[in-house]
């Protein structure tokens, strides 16, 4: 039984969180710094961008996870520290910064950066802010460092369950960073994830890497693969359950939990698209194989007409015909029935691939509401899929026609 | 020597060409129906999209060139007779329709529909159109032929240059009909092209096979590739001159000259992309084979938050590194350069990889012209490319937000 809770990264045992305003970003009013950290080393699992271009943060954690532990995570906002001469010199730096003002070493601390790209990272303000952010740490800082992560975010991403293993109750926190240049491939955007769950670091690894091919993989706000993201998961173990160290029932238990999790967090980052003023959902049924349903669902949440049209609320499924069909996957036309559907209704708009009568009144209701579901069904096949993006607005425009002044 | 000459497609010999209001489209102003055709039978070769989802026109196209002949072109815009039940039946009436009227066999017409998906095609006000156009056919036609083409097009797009093969003057023009759903993917937009030169049907579809590699499909306005991309080339030999019918040096002149031709359009069909303020160019420089370059500059010109920091002259040089990074391309990001250019001069924004200290202010002055070239300096080999796109506006946004009403 997964249960919804408060809490977010927090509600994991053992696990306080902070986050300050240290003076990276010019904004007075927006937390820059965050902070999450474990009473106890923890096990840890993490994915990255497979852009080439990689934020110095990320070479940073990746060689401090080696050994598949950590027990500190410092990520400011602001600034990317990406395509910068001296980026991995700043990014151990931090975790030297943090191991002096926290019992915390600093190999065990997963670092991250996210903003602007190729500007130097100045160090000063987050020297300033290590003291505030170390003396800040609580069990209730989840809001603060949600905060601190946050860049053209709207709103802050946390959410976190509680379930049962071996009759120890067990939970799963993560906050998240989303908004623009969202088009994980292979990896994700900024995900911070807690537990108090034992398991090994390797079925860890594998947990994640399984989860977010259905999870933050099917996410795309504007189809930039970012250079700078990071999923990581801290299982400290402190839950008490029997250590999961093989693919058992309680393995599978865990996984549904995570899902739980990511999925929330997708919904999250994908309602809070750059501009957004829709969340989109395409749901891709009765396909021949997983792989095609996938690249059904990716292909047309990231279409830009469809984008811009789901923003005027206009029923025009033609552009999520085309999507699907310059989208690589192997599908017959002439199968594919399109609906969409909202907390206003459903309605039949494209049967065995042409169009059908349709009220246009009533599909402009479906369509005004803020949470649309793209149903496309393949008639082909029993697997099904689901991609989460946004609407394409003025405001994606405006945000990122000067986003770095 | 190769020289651009007026007339656009009624520049080759015994080409004519016109254009009409029939009444697809609601708008009066609006020409909807465009005919071309050539005094004599002429060869012709064609590309088509690689969208799953094809109009029905490309079929009933696809089906009259293959004895590489054609003396008509038959395109109406306002709906693209795609996804309805009845497109072939609607395509094919449409041919009858104008042999009817005009001696041309039905299978030597080219057809071509761009407009609105999955809403049936009317017959009646082309049957009603077709005599005026017929009556309307002149060597001045080529205006009109380009208008009628246009969808959300705000210019006409023509060309035409001349050349010499064997001592006889030859040419080749060209209309093109672009704006939206622009990503062509071995295909094309509309682009209708004819030449007076004697060359065999075989060497005829080599030659655009080739061409567009290097031109169309390297333009990009939405990443979105159409369903009724097509490029026609008809070649009627009334030039006179000796028959290409190997790849010799005629064969070469005649590609310089076809890439001219293709190059002009597809600068104007970027620039000219929907809601677009500027013609972007990316061209890529020194990388070690041509697909690299290809791939890296087809990035760049995608990417959505590169294109809106252009619209805002915004120099945010990370979104290019980005968008290599994420191109799949295998190169070495420490080697790249960038470089911003226009007519207002020439900056550099990044060297190996890094951000370089660059004056905002020239930097500004730079990118708020119209034409914007991207120069990436790879460092790495001698092959290179260029991409043409447009920057991501607001009109993008409101034209897309609500496209069928």
């Amino acid at each position: 039984m997964i249960q919804f809770i408060e809490g977010g990264i927090c509600a994991s045992k053992g696990f306080s969180a902070s986050g300050v305003h240290c003076g990276i970003r010019k904004s007075q009013r927006k937390k820059d710094l965050a902070l999450i950290v474990s009473e106890v080393k923890a096990n840890a699992a993490a994915v990255y961008t497979t852009n080439l271009v990689k934020g110095a943060p990320l070479l940073v954690t990746r060689s401090h996870l080696t050994d598949g532990h950590a027990q500190a995570i410092l990520c400011n906002s602001g600034n990317a520290n990406t395509c910068n001469a001296n980026g991995v010199e700043v990014a151990e730096k931090m975790c030297e910064m943090l191991a002096a003002a926290y019992p915390v070493a600093a190999e065990d601390v997963v670092i991250a950066s996210t903003g602007v790209i190729g500007q130097p990272l100045d160090l000063e303000p987050i020297a300033a802010g290590i003291g505030p952010l170390v003396a800040g740490l609580s069990t209730e800082g989840c809001d603060a460092a949600a905060e601190g992560i946050m860049t053209t975010d709207t709103i802050r991403k946390e959410v976190a369950v509680s379930f049962e293993l071996g009759g120890k109750v067990c939970h799963i926190g993560g906050i998240a960073k989303g908004s623009g240049m969202i088009h994980p491939n292979m990896a994700t955007m900024l995900v911070f994830l807690t537990s108090d769950v034992a398991i090994s670091p390797a079925l860890l690894q594998k947990a994640i890497r399984e989860d977010i091919a259905s999870t933050f993989n099917m996410v795309s706000v504007d189809g930039d693969t970012s250079t700078n993201d990071m999923l990581v998961l801290m299982a400290n173990g402190l839950a008490g359950n029997p250590e999961i160290v093989e693919e058992n029932a309680d393995f599978k238990t865990f996984m549904e939990a995570l899902g739980t999790v990511t999925v929330a967090l997708c919904r999250m980052i994908a309602g809070d698209g750059e501009g957004a003023t829709k969340l989109l959902e395409c749901k891709v049924s009765s396909a021949r194989d997983l792989a095609t349903a996938r690249t059904v669902a990716k292909s047309v949440i990231t279409s830009s007409l469809l984008k811009a049209a789901m923003f005027g609320a206009d029923a025009n499924w033609g552009r999520v015909l085309c999507a699907i069909g310059y989208s690589g996957a192997d599908v017959d036309i002439n199968r594919i029935d399109v609906r969409f559907r909202s907390p206003a209704g459903e309605i039949l708009v494209c049967q065995g691939g042409s169009g059908v009568a349709f009220s246009e009144e009533k599909a402009k209701t479906i369509l005004l509401e803020r949470d649309i579901e793209i149903l496309v069904d393949l008639n082909d096949g029993i697997a099904e899929s689901c991609a989460w993006g946004c609407d394409l607005t003025y405001d994606y425009v405006r945000i990122n026609g000067d986003y770095r002044t």
